[in-house]
């Protein structure tokens, strides 16, 4: 059924086979739920019967499609297409230019730019007349969107008459496929492109998300990891990218790929790359030339050079702009644009010398080369000088480039920030940091508005976003996660619509209009990164993962002391990065002088950014009042507690949204609120032990209903060191390892009798599927596997694991008895057993 | 996972692991959803955490893990299983005389009989005691049953002291499972006993059944077709049926099989099968030993002798108590019954004698072989004289065995009333005919009564549903159908429920206790059984369906003129059976004197049971003042009209009730509106041509906004005659013979402009699948595959389908195109097509 929704004359069909399907949150904002209230359904009584296209396109076919669609799934009535207007009421689709020359006596719309559209309820000769027009096909389909968009929030639609127009040009996404079907960073399955070096026969994915992304605005997506194969430039793989591009043509979402900079070499033959070689340039016109024989709408490439091991123009002693543009002037010709990454860094940089700083990077490497860029080259920027951090100052280079075109850079895929499997929805920080007033010249001049290139004036600019999107039904791994996506989206269009605004609206549209869910799932998503953080990385420190490998879990050290450059620079007595241009790595210097002195000054540097500006002692005051050692215990407690509120938020909404996301989204709650502990506890234990300050509450350390797995009586379980070690509590596992084919751990229970939940923190690696059993004296009261799929292989903060045991009746000299049958390498690791009295008896 | 369920130790775990699995169901009734209103929770603050067992077999076991997965899911509590009484609150489940062993102090409870529970909150030794006690093992998990129920129905059980036994001993259910696996009369699936003529390898199925069955009390199970295929009784066979008891017997159900009378000589190879034959005699004793061998527990033999083509006593001249007797005589020495089926008729009756009458024939058959059954033995008796119609008469035998043992025998899957696909609840109808006081002796002798042993003191008697459940995973095929399986055991439990009750438990059981859903589902079914009457046979005219094939769509003349004694003894003047003794078969004179007055009568005859008894004129005035051809027109079309509102109350349910059921029933209710139509339109264009008088409300014969496909213009269709003539309106169709690829009608649509609901009427026959496109103008509107399983291979009342097309805007001169594509013998045939007009434009 699927394949044959992709051409238009069983969209229809597909649309009703689609009431029947399970809710998989495939369908995510594009829901089209029924309307049900008779007062609602009252709001669209006068919406016309008929509809014609004005306009012959791929676009606007599939923009007609999509309002049948969208009315036959909400109102559950068929549009009449007609070929010419009628003589009757109507919704007209159309560019502007068509609607004039159909309804000449229609006002002239003015100010509406590329992608831009005009909503318009009017009475003309006689009839009631909707008009979705656009300044192109893609503001017409955008201004469908729109429309539905309106129907989903149950708006009234009589009396429109609004224009919008999108901030910027480019509104992209990336997406970090790799040829063979992996995905970089990727947290939803393997690739809806490519598998085994070909992009897949069935693209019917493909087409559905271009769909997804042309309701939000995204008009362009880069298929391929910007650690770019060669591959994706060879001669047989262009007829495989054209079947994609073909897909996302009716969404009016450009195609565009990331490249090797040493592809004239490798794939074109030639001995060199130099991008002031005659003939690399004239190999890179002659390959865009071919592309844009195969794919005429092609949007360009995107280029990572110089950074992470990637070849780049240093090679021959070539600058960015060098090898920008001669990618740029290759695609000049056709309209294409070349976008330059700007995460350009040393990661063999030497932690020992204290004035070293990889914040300092992109600054360094780019201003000077300001103006150096093609117009129709830009610089993609990280939103944070580092990469992705929960928590990151803006970039300092969004301000230091008046004469270049910028991208902003944000990730929705959570690389750094739970992976979907935590929920942290992103769209508050992405605000804070659109909303960033860099005051460049002393001028107003908000990040939004630079990268827009709105402040200086740039033919070019925008926001690109990180998907990473995969096979699994939900896209993203997590319905929750979608938010992201949606939000991204949506500020790329216009980044004055509040966090408020945005999540309203994904959530109506996802979820239903139900006022307790709306109010849950918004509080859960509003609240979710603030959680996050806080029990996380606060005060600016970074997200402490382990930036060696996973980037999930804590991994405090794996910062220190290597070359990568995310240091915190923790000792005992102190802890965080001197960037002063006083005292430190001068990084502050890179920004506009009244930003620079707000940061330079412990006095006026906001809390949430200390640590990441200045090194303090463990005992420096806060704006607060709180002792820096004091917030991270009470950050990270209060942060932990608020997780574990999230699962039994969503549980009030049982029976309130239908049971598969009801369940699946349960399940990763209740993951995350466990989760949550195990960085709490790794952070608070570190920190209590490097700066040997105890935590005032008397909380960190000293966990009064826990018991060690070390310290109970086992039978072939061995005591096992974890690394880091404050990954596990007490710094120790148990672990069944093979060839014992079974192993247990026991304890005799000593608290008072009551009704108790039975955590045991255990740990799921992914190498094989190790079976629990619990047993009350001998009764067995739990038994699950092992078998999530988490980023680890040993255990550690990435595969530590909460199971709850709820309603437990305990009582003292109970014995409490763990069977752990280990598998594949997956030795039934536990670190600890916790009692969590919920009613005494 | 399924399997291990089995197993004791792990099924908490399954109970678990089922809050994740979609609502399927599966679970029916014993769903045990979580309790979420803090007010309910709090019922059961007080419940004691601890559960004992005192008696050890695997029928208390399975008490035990019930109560224990009850109560994990309603409370989310696991309770310890302790092995003896603990020194602090506690459930104790035992017998009677365990119970009263262990508390010396406690009462004596008197009065219960086998099977009875006895459920007390009472105070024993300064402890709450929550005691569930049984006369024997299986009352004390019927017990469990009962507690668990009050918790499902949110009932308090603090202040429980209540006793229940159940009317009767036998309460089983027959399953007429082939043993190639069919299932005949099933509309669930294939057998979950048997397949290929072996008994399934995964029993677990059996096992979640006997659950179900002894959650409402039932204790005999039946597995194979009393059309008994004699390999049930062959050697290799027992250790294999012994595996199903196995399964059955921790919930105290036991086995029993129907055997073929001639089995000494098939399967034992004598040279005879005469019940008065000593080696036949011996033959029976044995196999009996055998089989107690290896299934102690075992129930006993149901038989089916000289009916339908079965052989019987009447070979060798014997009467049916001597072949029921050798039987039993072979099971009395343990404990087994014989149970013997009374439904026995010549089906080759000469149709033209008006004095033959098939509903004389288990009266004459077994009346005046009263007192010659073995005390062991029971005669089954349809709760009708003819078969499982909607409405029936109660059979006069039941009121002729005073010296008999007899069991009633119910109807639990559908044959005659919709076959699960349409909605007809028969709780109403079996409460009726259950009440119904025959007046045996003048005395008060209602029916349930009888069965029970009660009137004419019996030692054995009770209740048998037919009850074909399939591998569906909801076993009925249809959620709602449920309630007829639960509601039979319930009634065999205690007749004296009302249909009310029974529906309320079911209903909250099943759905949970949101007011609405608990309201619209009770009006449902208890409206149900009442509009298929009137749809379908009214006035005691039975079912009117075809009799001689599939028993579901209509087919009225398939009654007549045969010698299967349904007749209706319709002409051109009047219709109706005279069963009077004055007059007719003389059949109402088999009822004892007050009840034979009152049916004898015209004026004292009642209006829903007339055409059972009387032959009368199409212009006979009814009761209730109207002509019967005039109440033959109202009663389909009221009844039809219901039926449409059916979904439509369904659809008040969207997002109460989970989405997988939710889809289900609603596909199920808007089929049953559209076949109402089908059974509405065959019945009164039958009765206009053969009574010639006319609808006095012009409705019957008129059809406004009706297009008949035969007057279409076709392209590729032909037009067919369909049989019988009134399943089709206008007694045609249009088929798509092969080798066509696919033909098209249309027409020129002439109504007023609106808002249209398009309904196409096909007929989707099970040989293959077709497909049909609908079309306005060019605009495809609907696609749909016909790939339903129904009774049919041709076009005719069983195929007759309806697919609504809604929420169309339709102008004049528009033309609507269908187009059919034949696949297999599925000619893509259409009947007609209706344009509905919801809001005018």
């Amino acid at each position: 059924m699927r394949r044959s929704c992709t051409t238009r004359i069983l969209l229809l069909v597909c649309a009703l086979a689609s009431i029947a399907r399970a809710e998989t949150g495939y369908d995510a904002w594009l829901r089209y739920e029924p309307i049900q209230a008779a007062s609602v359904r009252a709001l669209y009584d006068r919406l016309p019967a008929t509809i014609v296209a004005l306009d012959n396109s791929a676009v606007l076919s599939a923009a007609e499609t999509e309002m049948l669609r969208g009315i036959r799934g909400m109102l559950g009535r068929t549009l009449r297409v007609a070929a010419t207007v009628p003589s009757e009421d109507s919704i007209v689709l159309g560019t502007i230019a068509s609607i004039q020359r159909v309804f000449p006596k229609l006002a002239e719309r003015r100010g509406l730019t590329p992608d831009g559209f005009w909503l318009d309820s009017t009475a003309l000769d006689g009839h009631n007349v909707l008009i979705v027009a656009g300044l192109n096909d893609r503001g017409v389909l955008y201004g469908v969107f729109a429309l539905l968009r309106k129907l989903s929030l149950h708006e009234r639609i009589d009396e429109l008459d609004e224009t919008e127009s999108p901030i910027a040009p480019i509104r992209w996404v990336n997406e970090w496929d790799n040829l063979d079907g992996s995905i970089e960073r990727g947290y939803a399955g393997r690739s809806i492109f490519f598998e085994n070096n070909h992009v897949v026969p069935d693209l019917s994915r493909a087409g559905d998300y271009a769909r997804l992304l042309a309701s939000i605005g995204i008009d362009g997506c880069t298929v391929n990891n910007v650690n770019a194969n060669p591959r994706i430039l060879a001669a047989d793989f262009l007829p495989q990218l054209a079947r994609i591009a073909d897909a996302f043509r009716p969404w009016g979402v450009r195609l565009s790929i990331s490249v090797d900079f040493a592809s004239p070499k490798t794939v074109g033959g030639l001995d060199t790359f130099d991008p002031l070689n005659a003939r690399v340039a004239n190999w890179w016109r002659e390959k865009a030339d071919e592309i844009y024989r195969a794919i005429p709408d092609f949007g360009g490439f995107v280029l990572k050079a110089d950074s992470e091991g990637r070849v780049g123009p240093s090679v021959y002693g070539r600058t960015h702009a060098d090898a920008a543009d001669v990618l740029a002037q290759a695609l000049r010709p056709h309209g294409g644009i070349l976008i330059y990454r700007g995460f350009v860094y040393n990661h063999h940089m030497d932690w020992r010398d204290l004035k070293n700083d990889r914040a300092r990077a992109a600054y360094d490497n780019f201003h000077s080369l300001d103006g150096k860029f093609d117009e129709n080259a830009a610089v993609q920027i990280k939103y944070g000088p580092i990469d992705f951090q929960a928590r990151e100052p803006v970039s300092p280079l969004f301000g230091a480039l008046e004469h270049t075109n910028e991208t902003i850079e944000l990730q929705i895929t959570q690389e750094y920030t739970g992976q979907q499997r935590h929920l942290c929805y992103l769209v508050p920080m992405w605000k804070e940091v659109l909303d960033f007033n860099l005051r460049v010249n002393d001028g107003d001049t908000p990040v939004k508005d630079i990268v827009a290139g709105r402040t200086f004036h740039r033919p070019l600019g925008g926001f690109v976003g990180v998907a990473n999107v995969g096979r699994d039904p939900s896209w993203l791994g997590n319905e929750l996660a979608m938010a992201n996506l949606y939000g991204f989206g949506r500020l790329a269009w216009n980044p004055d619509l509040t966090a408020r605004q945005i999540t309203e609206e994904w959530t109506r549209s996802t979820f239903g209009n139900d006022a307790n869910v709306v109010d849950t799932v918004m509080n859960l998503q509003l609240e979710s990164w603030r959680a996050y953080e806080g029990y996380t990385g606060p005060l600016g420190l970074g997200t402490l993962t382990d930036i060696l490998h996973s980037h999930y879990g804590p991994g405090i050290e794996s910062a220190e002391r290597n070359g990568w450059g995310q240091w915190i620079r923790a000792d005992h007595e102190g802890i965080g990065m001197d960037r002063t241009v006083a005292t430190g790595t001068g990084y502050i210097g890179q920004y506009p002088p009244q930003v620079a002195a707000m940061y330079e000054s412990l006095a006026t540097c906001p809390d949430n950014l200390l640590l990441f500006m200045h090194h303090v002692p463990y005992t420096h005051l806060l704006h607060s009042g709180k002792t820096v050692i004091q917030y991270v215990y009470d950050s990270h407690y209060e942060a932990a507690e608020e997780a574990q509120q999230f699962p039994e938020w969503w549980k009030t909404l049982r029976g309130r949204v239908d049971d598969q996301r009801y369940r699946d989204i349960l399940a990763m709650l209740e993951y995350q609120a466990g989760h949550a502990i195990v960085w709490r506890d790794a952070i608070c234990s570190w920190f209590l032990r490097v700066s040997g300050i105890p935590d005032a509450k008397g909380r960190a350390g000293h966990f009064p209903n826990r018991i060690e797995a070390e310290s109970m009586q086992l039978n072939g379980y061995t005591v096992e060191n974890v690394t880091p070690w404050e990954d596990a509590s007490g710094g120790k596992a148990i672990e069944c390892r093979e060839p014992s084919k079974s192993c247990s751990a026991q304890f005799i229970f000593d608290g008072a009798p009551g009704w108790y939940d039975l955590d045991v923190q255990y740990f799921d690696v992914n190498t094989g599927a190790a079976e629990f059993k619990v047993y009350v004296g001998h009764q067995q009261v739990d038994y699950w596997t092992a078998d999530a799929q988490l980023p680890a292989t040993a255990p550690n903060g990435d595969s530590s694991t909460r199971r709850r045991i709820s309603g437990l009746a305990l009582r003292p000299k109970d014995e409490i008895r763990i069977e752990g049958i280990p598998n594949s390498g997956d030795t039934a690791a536990v670190d600890y057993v916790e009692t969590v009295l919920r009613k005494a008896q």
